[in-house]
């Protein structure tokens, strides 16, 4: 089972990290074997791009694959990892999930590949190698193939136990969820001057840019970053109207002004 | 006072704003005669820069200039304009402030071309071309004058009156100031797990250039978009000893879920 060798691996799901990890594999020089899903009609979709068989029956599910990559929901995972790694004992199976444990899988050879990339359906990945991977596994040997794997697919692999992975899955709903409900709420504020969020995009841009290349803390700007008390109270006086609203900037403006406490 | 003609441009302030524009107004053709500001150093360097003269005194302000771009902090702004627009009745003044209404000069001739960047000390800004512009004039004639510059400078120039200016203003502190904190919020609970933020550089270029791509309201993604209890509960577990962290994941939770009530 080293992964210099050209490795047997069955894929669970058909979904769109199933359908991006698989084509990336066999790009690898890895062989995929089976696709497994409940859905029959992206399994057949799946398995044609892939050259493969497909099953959507798990107690069909081969029994002689060095890897099987298991790319489901959260609660399918959970419900099905048991039935998934019976009866195999020998090979590694793989979990991409961000908020569960590796531990629900019950067999002596298991390890965990999440991709902190916000996979949408009906786009499938090409190029794996800007998405982070964070990858845990059992033992050393399973280690040794996760991570070859891993960063055979991504310049950017990280270790992250099962206890770490789930905080970094929520660092990530902040960076993305959250800062794109920002954009929304700035959205609000436009369509009440029927102007368009375009005209939005260099200040997005450059405010993702900026803090890649510096930091969080170094790249803050604005009113409650410098403790501009004047501002702030314009500001406050336009959201008058609109509570939601108002309440969200009081929130994270004093949450910035503590962090700049005593920095002007 | 075409702008198709050579402009006599003074520059009044010697900032990041003034120190990215005069260059960009030269380029366009234009010939900046003179530099005010209250720092000798500054004003020495961007005279310099522009080959013109400099003064620290407001009463050797040129009077003869065609147009002056006011390009000073909104305090300093507000205190000086009357002394700026003084005696130089038939001249063009346009400020560059995001949150001061176009008014504050007294003028027959005025205007206001506020950039939507977030200008950064020592780092010049050459090319205008992608910097949304947005632009308002006290009469045609002005108009004329300052729009053909704005486009002359930018892709991207839009109408804003000064009661809509704030508004858009404030939407930009959203965009920039308001989604940093996110990621400095996600920084937060990395450290916690010794994870760096450069893990996060993904997500970050990912989640900006959707939001690009699309908009803000169809980029969304995430548990309160999909109004996933089980995994928000699970986040406000891991939220349960940062009340501060805690109290932002429910409100732009509760506020992401009301967006889309109703919507699966």
């Amino acid at each position: 089972m080293e992964c210099s060798e050209v490795m047997q691996i069955v894929l669970v799901g058909s979904g769109n990290v199933a359908s991006s990890l698989g084509p990336a594999l066999q790009r690898l020089g890895h062989k995929i074997v089976q696709v497994f899903s409940r859905s029959e009609q992206s399994a057949i979709i799946l398995a044609n791009k892939l050259g493969c068989d497909y099953t959507l029956d798990l107690h069909s599910l081969r029994e002689d694959a060095d890897l099987y990559y298991i790319c489901l929901a959260d609660d399918a995972l959970i419900s099905l990892a048991e039935k998934i790694v019976e009866g195999r004992g020998e090979s590694l199976f793989v979990h991409v999930a961000g908020c569960v444990p590796m531990d629900v899988l019950s067999c002596p050879h298991r390890g965990v590949m999440w991709p902190i990339h916000g996979f949408s359906r009906n786009s499938v990945v090409d190029d794996w190698s800007d998405i982070p991977l964070t990858i845990e596994a059992s033992d050393d040997e399973s280690m040794q193939v996760v991570r070859q794997i891993a960063e055979n697919l991504s310049r950017h692999v990280c270790l992250a136990d099962s206890e770490a992975r789930p905080k970094i899955h929520l660092a990530a709903e902040f960076c993305c969820n959250f800062a794109n409900h920002c954009y929304d709420l700035a959205d609000t504020i436009l369509h009440n001057c029927s102007v368009p969020f375009s005209m939005m995009h260099h200040i997005v841009r450059s405010t993702a840019e900026n803090v890649i290349l510096t930091s969080p803390h170094a790249a803050q700007t604005g009113p409650a970053r410098r403790h501009d008390k004047k501002v702030m109270d314009y500001d406050r006086n336009l959201l008058k109207d609109n509570p939601d609203l108002l309440e969200i900037y009081n929130l994270l403006s004093g949450n910035i002004e503590n962090n700049y406490r005593g920095v002007s």
